[in-house]
C-alpha cells in the first residue's frame, strides 16, 4: 500500500504567485473590460535580443544536418558555455572559478529548489526573512522545517533573519547557529543588495561554523554600486564556503527560454570530509539530463560583445522603471527601499494596511497588481513588492493611478 | 556544522554510461587511430526533422518582438500542447485522459528521477531486473532502499523482478507486495515489451493491492505488434493505479533538445484519500519553470500530418537497424532477444562471459562499443545491449566485424 510524502501536507497554501493570480483573476471576472497593469510577477518583458535571436536560428539551422545534430548534452553543460561563464562571471571580477566547477541547468528555480536534496535532512536552515519562496518550501517537502505556527507565520526548525528598515534589510547573525544559509543578493523581495564588508561577515561565519551559505545572485546584473559585489566569491574565503545559483532570466530575458548555473566549488566540503561537488555532479547525472545544446548556445551568445552590450541596455530600461517608481511613490509621500542595485522596488505599506489589504486596495482602485510582502515571509507583513520589469508606459499609468488613489 | 545526504554515500560507482565512456576513453588514449563505432548508449543520430527545424525557427522567431516574447510558461505546460499529447497518443488509442492531467517537463529522465519524490520515504519499490539505472539510483538518494549487498548486487529493500529468458522478460508477481512498482515497456535495456494481458495483470495487481505503477513508455513510439499497449491507460482500472512517463527523446529525436512529460491521472489516490496529481503539481510548481516555449512549439509540431510521417520515417530507419543487428546475430549463433517492439536487442553472451569481459572483447576485437548486461541489474549479468540508433553504415560495419571476432 502506497504512501504519499508526509512532508508535502504540511506546505502552506499555494504558491504564492498563483494565489495572487487567482485572485486578479477573481477580479477580472467581476470587473471585466478593467485594464490591469501588472507590476507583480518578476516577468521579464522585453523580447530577446537580436544577438541571442540569431545565435537561437543559428543553433536550430545545425540540428538540421546528421553532422550539426547534437544529442544527449554533456550532463554539466557544453564546454564552450561553462568557459565563457567563468570567464566573463568570475576571471573578471577577479574570482578564480574554473570552468568545470559551473554546472549549467534549465534554471535558478529548479537549482535552487534541487540544491538541498545534497544535504541531510536534520540540517537546520536559515533564510533572511522576507524571502524568495522556494528556498522555504523546498525544505518543506524534504522534512527539513518543523512545524507551522499559524500565529507567527513560522516554521518550528527555520532560523529567521528578519531584514526590516529598522535594520537597513541586511540581517545580523543569528544566535542559534544555522547548518545551512540561504543569502539571495540583491535581494528578491526587497530590493536591496549585501555590499562587500556585509557579504564578507556572512562568509567568515560560515567558515567559523562550518555552515555553507547558498548564495543566490539572481539579479547580479542590476547592480549600480561599486561596492555591491556582483558574487559572493569575491569575498575571502568564500570557496570554502558557499554555492552560487545563477541565472540568465533577469539580464538576458530568458525566463521563458530557461537557462542557468550553479557554482560548486571543488574546495567546499563537510566537517567530515566530503565535497560537495561530487554530491551534485552526481545528482546532476541522475535527475537531469543537460541543459538543451540551443540554449546553451543562446547563453554563450549573451558574452559575446554585442550580447553584452544589449543586455545592459535592457537593465537600463527595467531600471528606468526602477527610479520612475521609486521617485514617484517617494513623491507621493510612500517610504520606499530598493531599486537601487535590484529590479525591485520594496515600500512600507502606508495607514500600517496589511500587505494583503494594501494589495486589494491596489487592484480595485487602481487596478495595478503588486506582491504582497507577507507572502515572502512574516517580516514581510506591512510592505509590498512592485518590478520594474513592465514597460515603460504601463509604469508611468500604473503611477498615475497609485498617485490618484 | 552542515552534513550531506547520507544516502547518497550508498551510491554504487558513477552512473553506468559515465562508467563506460571513461574505458572507452582509455581505450582510445591508448589505441590512437582506431575507429569506434557506438552501439552502447540509446542517443539517437538522425537530424531533427524538417516539420520541427521549421516549427523552431518560427518559435525563435517569435520571440523578437514584444507582441509574441514569451516569458515564464505555465508550469506545467502550454495548453497547446497538452491538447495535442491528449488528442493524439491518448484518445486515438481510446484512453480517457484529459489535458490538464499531463504534465509537460524537459524530459522523461528528470521525470523518472523525480517522481519518488511524492511518495514516503518508507514506501517499498520494486524493479523488472535488469533496468534504467535511474529508478533505482533516485530510490538510493532518498533512502529508500536499505543496505548494498555486493555477494548478490542487490538492495535490501528493493523487491526485484528477474526478467530473462526463462520468463520471456515479462516478470511474475512478487511474494511480497511492493507500494510503488515502476515498469518499462518496451524495456530498456531488454528490448523486449509487455502484451495487453500481461500489463493487465499488473494493473490489476496494482488495484488490488493499493500499489502504484510508475510506467516508462518512452520506446512507445518503436511498437510494431498488435497486442502490445501504447499505453498503460488501454488497461482496465489503470487511472486508479498508475503513472505514465513519456518522452520525445526517441520518437523526434529530441535527446538534445529536452522535452518529455508525465500523466498523472486525476482520480489516482492513496489509501487515505491523498490525490497524487495534487502532489506531483506542487511540486512541479516549485522547483521547476515551465518547460521552454521554443521546444512545446517543437513538440506540438511533432503531432502534425507531417511530423508524424517524418517521425514514422526516422523510426523505420531505426527499426531497420534492429533487424539488421538481430538477423545478423541469430546467422552468427547468438541467442537474441528484443528489436521487434523497441530499437533494444538483448543478447546472451557467448561461452558464459560476463557481460564485462564480453564489453572488452567487443572493444578490442571489433572497436564496437555496447553496454553490458550487468550494468542494468544482477539479472542482466550474462547478458549485452545493442542499440539500433546508429547509422545504417555504422551499424553494418560493426557487424561485419563482430562476425569476424
Amino acid at each position: 500500500m502506497f504512501t504519499v510524502n508526509k512532508d508535502y501536507l504540511s506546505l502552506r497554501g499555494s504558491y504564492l504567485f498563483a494565489e495572487i493570480s487567482g485572485k486578479v483573476n477573481e477580479y477580472k471576472a467581476e470587473n471585466p473590460g478593467r485594464e490591469i497593469i501588472s507590476l507583480g510577477i518578476g516577468d521579464v518583458t522585453r523580447p530577446l535580443t537580436p544577438t541571442v535571436i540569431n545565435a537561437l536560428h543559428e543553433a536550430v539551422e545545425s540540428q538540421k544536418t546528421p553532422e550539426g545534430f547534437k544529442g544527449y548534452a554533456p550532463d554539466l553543460g557544453y564546454d564552450f558555455l561553462r568557459k565563457a561563464i567563468a570567464e566573463n562571471d568570475y576571471l573578471r571580477y577577479g574570482c578564480d572559478i574554473e570552468s568545470d566547477e559551473i554546472f549549467v541547468s534549465d534554471g535558478a528555480k529548479s537549482d535552487s529548489g534541487n540544491i538541498q536534496e545534497i544535504f541531510g535532512r536534520d540540517n537546520i536552515i536559515a533564510v533572511c526573512d522576507p524571502v524568495y519562496p522556494v528556498y522555504v518550501d523546498s525544505n518543506v517537502m524534504a522534512g527539513r522545517t518543523g512545524s507551522f505556527d499559524e500565529s507567527t507565520g513560522k516554521w518550528s526548525d527555520i532560523i529567521y533573519l528578519p531584514c526590516t528598515a529598522e535594520n537597513g534589510f541586511s540581517p545580523g547573525l543569528p544566535s542559534k547557529t544555522p547548518d545551512i544559509i540561504y543569502i539571495c543578493s540583491p535581494n528578491n523581495p526587497t530590493g536591496t543588495a549585501m555590499n562587500r564588508e556585509e557579504l564578507q561577515k556572512w562568509v567568515d561565519y560560515a567558515n567559523e561554523n562550518h555552515s555553507v551559505i547558498i548564495y543566490d545572485a539572481a539579479y547580479e546584473a542590476y547592480i549600480t554600486e561599486k561596492d555591491i559585489p556582483h558574487s559572493i566569491y569575491e569575498c575571502r574565503g568564500a570557496k570554502n564556503a558557499a554555492i552560487e545559483i545563477r541565472s540568465f532570466s533577469k539580464n538576458a530575458g530568458f525566463t521563458g527560454v530557461r537557462l542557468g548555473f550553479t557554482v560548486v566549488p571543488k574546495a567546499l566540503k563537510s566537517a567530515d570530509g566530503i565535497y560537495l561537488y561530487d554530491l551534485w555532479k552526481r545528482r546532476h547525472g541522475t535527475k537531469f539530463n543537460g541543459a538543451p545544446y540551443i540554449q546553451q548556445r543562446a547563453g554563450y551568445a549573451v558574452y559575446s560583445k554585442e550580447g553584452q552590450k544589449e543586455i545592459r541596455e535592457n537593465v537600463a530600461y527595467y531600471m528606468e522603471n526602477a527610479r520612475l517608481i521609486r521617485e514617484g511613490l517617494v513623491k507621493m509621500g510612500y517610504e520606499v527601499y530598493g531599486g537601487i542595485n535590484a529590479p525591485y522596488i520594496w515600500l512600507k505599506t502606508p495607514d500600517a494596511m496589511t500587505s494583503w489589504e494594501f494589495f486589494e486596495k491596489l487592484l480595485k482602485n487602481a487596478n495595478v497588481v503588486g506582491t504582497p510582502g507577507s507572502g515572502f515571509g512574516p517580516s514581510g507583513e506591512h510592505y509590498f513588492r512592485l518590478t520594474a520589469f513592465g514597460k515603460h508606459d504601463d509604469t508611468k499609468e500604473a503611477l498615475r493611478r497609485i498617485g490618484k488613489m
